[in-house]
């Protein structure tokens, strides 16, 4: 069993990252429940704007999806910039959208979207506030994507309001954090496989069939 | 196996309520499937305002825990005001958050919140724009009670921008509508019995020991 | 000048109401620019659910009107649950929408509504997070119903990550939530002042008989 | 008067922008009102990502940071993608939030941010949902940097429900769109003038004297 974390943070390696150092707290618990992982952060890749899943010369996003094409489990960790995730993360999102139409990124037998069958978690840090709405925008758009959301996968730390420390200096003995990313971990194991045991089956290409192409 | 439809509209029965309408047609698709299904409106109960899971006299509120207790898929059907779910839906929201310290709404052998081995949906309806940031809000919050989030279970109808029509005069021949609604319902019931079979197991009572406890 | 302060607590007087305690620190600061307050919990009325102006016998969502009428800051005081405003909050954008089509909320020479010419400013309270997401969303509904949204009106108190002490107990102290509040009310009042000499005097029914009319 | 309108599509010039096409209708307009317009696509600018002012060798932001305070009016532009504004957008949200801690982005008098006494507008398109959340989170945003929202400043059109059309294709003969489009314009015009005869003076060094440096 893969899992597969996207740190979404503006700096690239190896500046020091917040996100990174809870991230890193969800791998340790991954290894001790002995899932395979890989960490990147998506700013040391070039990944051009724009909707399509090959935006051409120099773009590295197809090396991205063929990760996640190859993992069960995918968490995105993201800083919050003014209560948003952080523009790495809505590149992602927006690379991700050409799922929908694009037939390389859907089975070809049933026409499912490729986070079908795989589980997604999301981990948030930041100094002040807006961790639960980047859950929410996040949780959103991997439903679309075809992932399944286990309970209790949305693990962060934020301070208290107004400027403060972050996580590496402020958040790491929070209980609260450690607890809720233990269990991110535990239950995204969990469904990953029961998924891997019995998959969803449903079959879109003949929805598609019945409803958008007659 | 049985779903409970939370429509959370502000019109009492039998008020025209455009979400019913399209609740209703989820209903029949679960029919389809052999799921039996209970539709209510949130607002012909007396919803005290308050986050205690009873506020005392006149609560109805025991009662919609009690059918969602005994449902194995819950979906929440909303309108749209101004942007965001009904008043009728933060309620049920605010009440439900009684769960993270209320004994009571938590499995005694493993302190699972009553959400665990559910699953959930969401259907919103509007004129003009907002569904997505529903879906997003409500599933975050879903996650959080503990409930599971199949693949393309944000089902919606909106209008183009501005005022116009509502779903039952501008919606019901979407097809898009239609296909969404569909693969809701399917996906809902297709997790809803691998989840029966092989029920999410994480006992939160430990985690609480080892973290919240000390 | 008059400022109107809607407490959106889920708590009825004289319950312990955290925002009510943030919001209390606003009057002060308004009082010593003698700006005259009025400052209520929405909860102690009877507000029906519904989007019309009056919704029949038993409505006391006509004395708020009233009351906005009067006055020239409106400050919108909420909690969070579960990331988002109250459902008394929400109940009030939901009675707000009317303006957008009862003509009694528009005024008759230009059809500007209610809120044009008026200030708003938000103040949230929660124990771990949600602020920003809160504000952003009044912000937008405020701004929609024509209020204007002078600079840093958005003042908040939360706690670090997971469940805490609320404002009373654990954010008083806040240097940070002082200064915004203070910052608030400063803008509030000027931009009240600004308005009050040099309305804007946008004309609204000429615009819709131009475009909505036809 | 200056207008600075910021276009945060994906797509380089000259590639068919659907938020170009709306912005220019509201260039068009402020054109009648005598307000000099600048559009640009931040996309055809190399903005580098963090959170400085200043990101060092390549990093064009300090240009955008210049037109920034040349003028009086700003629009931001963003397409939606997958509910939310563009990574473009976001971008430079995140290099803006460098004004809370770097003193060349204050005023060196009263210490206000840059954008105070500036008026911000946004607009959005989309082919399905999302407008009024992107509205939400930009206002948020602005708020904090300063700027003042006049009323009924959010422009958009999204498409019905699911895929469909963009702007361009599908919503250009929007009355509702044209409306709400002038509509900001005027408000905009309406508001700069009113700041620029009688700007807001609030000291916030002086408030950072009494509550962020004891």
């Amino acid at each position: 069993m893969k899992a597969l974390i996207l740190n979404c943070t503006l700096k690239k390696t190896p500046d020091r990252s917040h996100t990174e150092a809870l991230v890193k707290s969800a791998v340790k618990e991954f290894k001790k429940l002995d899932v395979e992982c890989e960490l990147i952060r998506v700013v040391d890749f070039n990944i051009l704007p724009g909707v399509d899943s090959d935006m051409g010369e120099g773009d590295d996003w197809p090396k991205i999806i063929k990760k996640i094409r190859e993992c069960q489990i995918v968490v995105i960790g993201t800083p919050i910039w003014v209560g948003g995730e952080s523009s790495m993360c809505q590149r992602i999102i927006e690379r991700l959208d050409a799922m929908f139409y694009d037939k390389k990124l859907q089975d070809p037998n049933n026409g499912q979207y490729i986070f079908y069958n795989k589980v997604a978690g999301v981990v948030v840090t930041g100094n002040e506030d807006g961790a639960q709405a980047v859950h929410a925008r996040l949780f959103m758009a991997l439903n679309e994507f075809g992932a399944t959301i286990p309970p209790n996968v949305g693990s962060y730390w934020v301070g208290e309001a107004g400027p403060g420390p972050s996580y590496i200096d402020g958040g790491q003995s929070s209980k609260y954090t450690q607890r809720i990313t233990v269990l991110m971990v535990q239950n995204l194991v969990a469904m990953a496989k029961i998924l891997e045991a019995t998959p969803i089956q449903t079959n879109l290409s003949e929805l598609n069939k019945l409803y958008l192409e007659e």
